[in-house]
Order: C-alpha cells, then sequence, then structure tokens
C-alpha cells in the first residue's frame, strides 16, 4: 500500500461510526471497555462537532444517539469507521464497509498474527484480501488508531486536547497514548497522533510521506518494533528528516526486546548495529524512552539551529558547576571561559566573593535580583564563544528566599527568548524535588511558565545535556549536506 | 593527619560554640547571613539538646543567650567550636581554641587558597601551623561541616532531621547540603553527612576509616574534586568497600570539570582512565550527580545480595514491555522467559487475551485484583530462572480506574518484601508525570509507602535498571574476591 491522499478525510471527519458499540454501557473517560463505547463518548466529550453514528446489531439508542445495525444502513458514507467487533467479526464489517463507500477504517480489534494462533493467521489473511479488494483505507488491527487533537478526533482517555506541532507515529497504541499524556505534562501539543498496530493496510512510510508535507507537523516522532519495508524506510526517513527532523524509538534492539516484540505485534526485530548504521545515514535521531523522546521534542520544537556546542553554564555552587561541566563535556559540548572582555565587565556588577564568572557561571546570589540577571544574561548571549546557555539555578531555594523575583525572572527569560537578539538557544533546568506541595507548585509554576515561551525545560542537568546533544546533532548532520 | 577518635565528640556533642554570631540578627532557617546566626538557630530549632555559646566582641544576648567575648571566657571546654569569622580573624580564633582546650573545630569561612590570591595562600599556611601546632582537629575551611540527624547536630537549612545509615563524605558544601534535601525525598536518612571543604585538617580518608567502624553506617557516598593522598585513597576505599559499599561522585574528570574544580576548591582534578582504575580496583560504584548517588545508595541500602542478573519485569503493554526488555538488556540483564511450569500456572488464573506470561509480564488488567497479584508474585518470585523482581506500572491508570486497589497494593508489596521468603529483590517503577494534583498526590503517597517499607523506587526504567546494575555489580565484585 502507499498513501492514498483519501485516507486524510480521517484527520478531519465529517461523519464517524463506532461499530460494535454496546448498548449496556456508555462508556466514560475511564471506562476501557467495551472500547466503542469508551471512544465514541470521549470523543464526543471532547467537543467533537461530526456526526457520529453507534453501530449495533440491535435496536435503541446510546449516549443519546439512534443506533444502527450496521454501516449500509448509515444515512451517508462516513468518512471514518471505528471497528472494535470481535476478530471474526471483522471481515464482515469490512464487507459491509465497501458496501456502505466508508474506505477509511481503524480497526481496533486484535487477535490475528500476532496471537500467533492458526485462527489469527487465517483471519489476517481474509482481512488482508478484502482491504486489496476492496481498496480500503486501514489502519490497524490491534491499534489505538487517530489521536487529532485540532480536531477531536481524539478518543484516547488520557490525552488532552490542545493541539501542537509534533507527529507521532507508533506501533503500540499503549505507548502512544503515554506519550500523548505524558508530552502535554512537557508543553508539547501533538498535529495528530497515530497507532498503527499490525499495519495490515496503512504503515510507518506511507505516514511519513504524507507528514512530510503536512503543515501542521514539523517534528516527527517514531515508535517502531519492526518494519514492512526496510529499503523504503531508510529511503523515506532520509528524505523526510532533511525537512523535519525525525525522532525514531527503535525498541527490541536487545535480544531480550527483540523476544518481547515478537509475542507483541508479531515483528522480527532488527540487529543493533544495522539500525546504527540507518540513523548514521538518514540523521535521524535514536531514543530509548518516552522520556528521551520528550527531551528531544522540547528542543527541537523550540530552540532555533544552534551555532556550536560551546556552552554557557548558569548553576549553583562550586561543587555543581564541576560536575555541570563534566555532564556537558561528556554530552560532546565545551564550556569554555568566558572572553576576557566579558569576564571583566560582569566584574564591574558581580562581586568575586563566593562568584565565579568564569563558566560554569556560580553567580547564585544574583539570581535575587532581576536587573542584575539580565545584565548577565545580556553580556553572556553576546560573548562570541558562546554558542548555547543552559539556565540551571536551585529554584526552591531562590524563592524560599526571594520568591517573588521567580516570575520576574520567568518573564525576563520569556522575554529574552522572544527577542532573541543574538539567536542563541535557552534552555533551563527545573529540578523539582521537594514534596512540599507549596513549593512544589512553585516550580510547576515556573515549569509552564518557560515551557509555554518556548524555553525547553529539564528536570536533570544530564536530560538536558542529552536533548541538546541531540538538537545539535541534527543540524550538524544537515550541515554535513 | 590521620583519624582522631576524640573528634567523635563532635558528632554528639555536649557544648557548641559559634564564633563569629552577630547580635543584629537573630538568623532563621532561610536566613544565610551571617552563617553562625543561622548554624545556631537552625541548630536549637531542631532540637539539639547540649549547650549552645554565641561568641562575639561585644556584649549582650543573641537567640535569648548570654553572649561570650571569646573561647577563652567560655565555663567550659565545648565539643565543637564553629567558626564564621573572616578569614583574617581565623588564626586568633585557632589559638583561643586551643588556649581554651577546645580542639573540634568546623572552619565555615572561604577566603584561603581556593581564591588564588597570595593572602589567601598566606592564611593557609598560618592556619596549618597552628593546626599542628595545637593538635587541633579541623574540618575545613571553606565547608558547611557536620550534618548528624540523630544528635540534631543539624545546621543546613534544607534537610529534615530524619536519621538513617548513609554517610555522606563531601567536598562540595551545597552538594552535601543538596543531597541531605534530595535524598530525604527518596527515602534515604543519614547518620551523617560530612562537608570538608578546603580540608586542611580532617579529610576524605579520615572520615573513611572512621566509617568502617560506625555501627550507624551502612552505605557510604563521596563527592570528591581532588584527593590529598591518592594512594591511601586507594588503599582506604579497597578495604572499606569489602565491609560497606562505597559510592563515588569523582567529579572534575573532564577537561571542562577540571578546569571549573580548579576555580572552586583549588583541586588538580585527576584524569578519567586514572580513576577508571580506581573504580576497577576498589571495587567502588562511580556515579555522576545527585540523583545517580541516591538511585544506588537506594538499592545499596535495602535490597538483600542478588543471586544473579535474571529480571523478571510487569509492565504495562506489549510497545513498553518491549523497550523495557531493551533497557534491562543494555544495563547488563537477562530478561529470560518464565520456566514452563510457571506459565503454566499463570495460565490457569490469566487470561491469554491481551496478557503476556513469558516475560516481561504484561498483566496490567490483572494488577486490578489484588488477590491475583499476590498468586502471581509468588509463582514468578518462586521460579528458579527470576534474580531479581521490577514491578512497573501505570500507577495513574490503575488508581484511576479501580483508585482503592492502590494502598492495598502497596500493603502486598511491603509484606511480600518483609517476609521476603525467596530472598530475591524487588524494585518499583514510579513515574509521576501527572500535574493534577490529586493523581500526583496518590503516587507520591505510594511511593513514600514503598520507599517506608524498603521498596526502592525509582523515577524511570532507565535509572532502575541503572541503580540495579550498581548494585549488582557490587556483590559481583565481593564475589570475585
Amino acid at each position: 500500500m502507499s498513501w492514498d491522499s483519501e485516507f486524510e478525510k480521517a484527520f478531519n471527519p465529517r461523519a464517524v461510526a463506532f461499530v460494535g458499540v454496546s448498548r449496556n454501557s456508555v462508556g466514560g473517560t475511564y471506562t476501557f471497555f467495551p472500547a466503542a463505547n469508551g471512544f465514541m463518548v470521549r470523543m464526543m466529550e471532547r467537543g467533537y462537532e461530526g456526526r457520529v453514528y453507534p453501530i449495533n446489531p440491535g435496536q435503541g439508542e446510546v449516549a443519546g444517539l439512534k443506533v444502527y445495525p450496521d454501516l449500509k444502513s448509515l444515512p451517508e458514507a462516513v468518512d471514518l469507521v471505528v471497528v472494535c467487533v470481535p476478530a471474526k467479526a471483522v471481515p464482515s464489517v469490512l464487507e459491509d464497509s465497501i458496501a456502505a463507500g466508508a474506505k477509511n477504517i481503524h480497526i481496533y480489534t486484535a487477535g490475528f498474527e500476532e496471537t500467533g494462533l492458526q485462527e489469527g493467521k487465517r483471519l489476517a489473511g481474509e482481512v488482508r484480501e478484502i482491504v486489496e479488494r476492496g481498496g480500503l483505507r486501514v489502519i490497524g488491527p490491534n491499534c489505538m488508531g487517530l489521536y487529532v487533537p485540532g480536531t477531536k478526533v481524539s478518543m484516547w482517555p488520557e490525552a488532552d486536547s490542545k493541539g501542537g506541532h509534533v507527529a507521532f507515529v507508533s506501533q503500540s497504541g499503549r505507548l502512544a497514548q503515554d506519550y500523548a499524556e505524558y508530552a502535554q505534562h512537557r508543553g508539547i501539543g501533538f498535529s495528530k497522533s497515530i497507532s498503527f498496530g499490525n499495519g495490515y493496510g496503512i504503515r510507518e512510510c506511507d505516514f511519513l510521506e504524507y507528514l512530510t508535507g503536512d503543515p501542521d507537523t514539523r517534528v516527527i516522532g517514531m515508535y517502531l518494533e519492526g518494519l514492512s519495508d526496510g529499503q523504503r524506510f531508510v529511503k523515506t526517513v532520509k528524505g523526510l528528516n532533511r525537512v523535519k527532523p525525525v525522532v525514531v524509538w527503535k525498541s527490541g534492539l536487545t535480544d531480550a526486546g527483540s523476544q518481547a516484540a515478537r509475542s507483541h505485534t508479531g515483528s522480527m526485530a532488527g540487529q543493533e548495529k544495522v539500525w546504527n548504521a540507518f540513523y548514521r545515514q538518514t540523521g535521524a535521531i535514536p531514543v530509548a524512552s518516552l522520556e528521551e523522546m520528550a527531551d528531544a521534542h522540547l528542543a527541537l520544537l523550540n530552540l532555533p539551529p544552534p551555532k556550536g556546542r560551546r556552552v554557557a553554564h548558569f548553576g549553583v555552587g562550586g561543587g555543581s558547576s564541576v560536575a555541570s561541566a563534566d555532564i556537558y563535556a561528556r554530552a560532546g559540548f565545551a564550556v569554555p571561559k568566558l572572553s576576557e572582555d566579558t569576564r571583566n565587565e560582569l566584574r564591574r556588577f558581580i562581586a568575586p566573593a563566593g562568584t565565579s564568572v568564569r563558566n560554569p557561571l556560580d553567580i547564585s546570589g544574583v539570581m535575587r535580583d532581576t536587573d542584575t540577571v539580565k545584565r548577565t544574561l545580556e553580556k553572556v548571549a553576546a560573548d562570541p564563544v558562546v554558542d548555547i546557555i543552559v539556565i540551571a539555578q536551585h529554584w526552591l531555594m531562590v524563592w524560599f528566599t526571594q520568591g517573588k523575583v521567580v516570575p520576574t525572572l520567568a518573564e525576563y527569560l520569556t522575554e529574552f527568548v522572544r527577542e532573541n537578539r543574538y539567536g542563541k538557544p535557552l534552555v533551563a533546568v527545573t529540578r523539582n524535588w521537594t514534596e512540599q506541595q507549596e513549593g512544589r507548585g512553585w516550580i510547576m509554576e515556573l515549569d509552564r511558565a518557560l515551557l509555554a515561551a518556548g524555553i525547553p525545560t529539564y528536570p536533570t542537568e544530564e536530560r538536558a545535556a542529552s536533548a541538546l546533544s541531540k538538537y545539535v546533532g541534527y543540524y550538524e548532520f544537515l550541515d554535513r549536506g
């Protein structure tokens, strides 16, 4: 199968049918079964404005909507059919779809090849045959389908409906949902997220081809276990990654992971060295967890292209500065001494006792005075030896001693990044340890303010360093041509 | 200098003098200056029951206590003198200490060799001479001194006073304080934490010698930039690590870090390969951040010696299981298929649809039924192919769907670990993403319950895998003899 632009209607459907809705449960945000009810009700709760048709062989109403016995009885050909009936009933629903002229289909149902059972394999063959014969545009089976916040095609329970510019393409439905949930707490929104499961119809490369030209999408994320067509994948990612960064979480790379993959999606997971070659060749960015995915996405979404790998670091205390310098150095960065001019200018308003203006900068006392922060940051950003700025303060301490300064600081950083006079990327480290509710709330607020301003924030120095390295590495790859 | 057991009185002093208290400020929990006032008042606030003497050349009272003009005027020889006067006044305070017979001294004051200035070097020489001549037992200068929760010698603002079994020895005062603060949120308590700064008197090896025999200390942590005596350090750690695990954060290993170290404690940080040899030779456990330190300490404090590197993993969803298998495999673990007997027994009460009992176990639905959890965990723990158990659930989802089950599960896990019938270590991964206050609170509560029961909890799979690998590696080193 190749990308069929007619499938795009599924992202913004005028009408959706849910096949397999039960009349005994109206579902609800955290009701998972029966699945069709949950999907349908959640989508309506989120404010989907198109027409919704529950399908069930019986009669009556569900959630205030008339129940139709099958797709053929609907008053229109819907733009998306969500199939939640048991596996053995899936073929007949697909036949109905053909008959009803509804060709965009999400098969949620599991129970095909991934079971390893004869019956599952037989059903898979039948489904593939009908899909091909009917020209159906299918995602799934065994998947969570679509999540398109902008059009409220948003059946997943955990995620909110704020849109954004990341597209996520996943072979795992659970991880796609987890990422939709987790990413929102990191200030990352989605153009669309797609869980395609067994992928008997539209698959990873099809979606990537579409995303290359999707104006809502600026950065890509993928979770993969196996591939249907390795060569096509390399070619597609190679092209796409030049236009939009592609972050790939290929799991099942180890022997243990590969064995686990076989019983999950039935995929034969590939060997680590093959995939290392893939990353080298395409410039795609490898990650291995949700957290690493979000860390990389944050930097790629928000930061301007970097000029180099020289970090200026605003830390707290001598020991922590030494340790931070180690962390950034190990991630491939330089932490150069600021130029003499800069140091001299900083010394005009920063007293030497207990401070360092060498880099890492240890001027935590100064963070309590917004004007001095501004002057310092301006001087450091202007220094030609600096490419990237990291602000890693002990925010809780700043807050306890000088609470009101923190929102002002956040505001100033926001302004600094908006103006971006020097075009230098800036990130913050906002460790939030405390279990004390007020303090934790403060730092969460700071975090939200910075993220809203397009300042990536990281919970540890290691994660900031690792994400920055991926982001710089992406642009280095582009520069090599 | 070598360890002088007379210094032990400083950990449990009958009387403490604070030299350099100002009569203009009574200090307070988050008042940092003048330092002596802060130290003194915080220690009293924490409930220190010994005698406290503020020292200032003037007359009158501070915080309800009579001010004495100098150490010689005190009615007794105190067990600990905390020196906060400016650097140039330190020599005369030391002379007074000799005269007054008070030999355990914490010099908080900075401004010696670390300044790189001639005057600082001269004063350092003078201090060293007096220390030697007077047989003074000095920690510092340029340090935060002692934190001994059990005896309320606890002048640091951020940490609470709950004791425990980790001893931390640090060249950085800020990081020692940060660790005291952070560790408490991870369920780690201290026997003592020691910030020794420039170390003109008692230093790292002296403390390590003492800690070898300290009954309150079971696990050691160190933050180091430079060493006074490399050979002695290797020998001391080699001996100590056989008795109590030593976790070492040596910073300044990279060029960038090493340059930063020079302007912090004036230490010449060593080269990475020399330190790698040190870790190989001594079996000490290397870490590079506060988080990694706590992660390792948690495992070493709580887990019984492991029998091997075979992990049984309780996860959520197929994709996440594949990814987790990768994570543990990369950290040097096996994730073996459970033995046939175990799988057959589990299949008697766990339905096949949407579950896996192969390992990683994907039975998140089962987590909602405490009895089934018990039966499952018992069977898995009894399986001879399993050495270590990791419980990585989507706790928030469990809670939203079946809230009341979570405390019951925590209780069951607590009981399971207390009985420890199979002697197999168990850890939990308790990712806490949500900003929703109630949900976050629930998971924090679960975390606290598990930590209180001696179950290490980790915020990500990677950190659990990395900590487990350090813990197993420690015992593997011991086994190699």
